[in-house]
């Protein structure tokens, strides 16, 4: 809890228990969870939590940049604490996101190289190496 | 029109008047349109076309894999003809969509062997050659 506090901070966020917890459940979690995951979760242990307060602090986090955002489905949009250059692959079958290592250096599109890139989002659907 | 009825008949979609229209909008501009911009550029020559049908018509091309879905912001669906591999550049200034040519060849992802793949999406944001 400690850790999670001093790093909100050092983003210049208040470190609110809510916003302590929510950020503490997806350091932990590294499941990619929606804003109904991630209340459903917390909310038996904060009555009071709303909905609407996961859903602004999580818009709080991406904004300070210590979360992403990952949309991969319509009407699905899931969060990562996880901020560095990575990509996912969502299986048609279990549903499950993973993560993968993306070492841009061996990413080679010669269109791009004519803009500013500041985002890079790489997702992949199929079937896992567990369903099929 | 003729070409984009051809087109609906041989993947077993029976070309009704607006199914025609949304999907010659589509091959001829290649804008990667909302339903709504599709909607508002069709609704004056066809007045008894509804936004749902729009939305409808699109998922039934997607189903049909004669389009492919972009989500690149939340609650911004778009869509697009074009049902190759290619990847998407959006400009944070000036909101336009590139298109951007991707060789799969020149893709390294280790950790992608593991998965059966059936779609591949590449999007990136940034500042556009004409808007930095």
């Amino acid at each position: 809890m400690e850790n999670a506090c001093k790093h909100l901070k050092t983003r210049g966020i208040k470190p609110s228990y809510q916003r302590i917890k929510i950020f503490e459940y997806l350091l932990r979690n590294r499941n990619h969870p929606t804003v109904d995951m991630i209340y459903r979760k917390l909310v038996p242990r904060i009555p009071t939590l709303s909905k609407t307060t996961v859903y602004n602090t999580l818009n709080l986090f991406i904004e300070k940049e210590i979360a992403s955002i990952i949309i991969i489905e319509e009407n699905e949009t899931r969060y990562d604490a996880d901020t560095s250059v990575h990509g996912h692959f969502k299986c048609r079958k279990c549903t499950k996101v993973y993560d993968l290592d993306i070492d841009l250096s061996k990413i080679d599109i010669p269109m791009l190289a004519e803009h500013s890139v500041t985002e890079h989002h790489f997702y992949f659907k199929g079937i896992c190496k567990n369903c099929r």
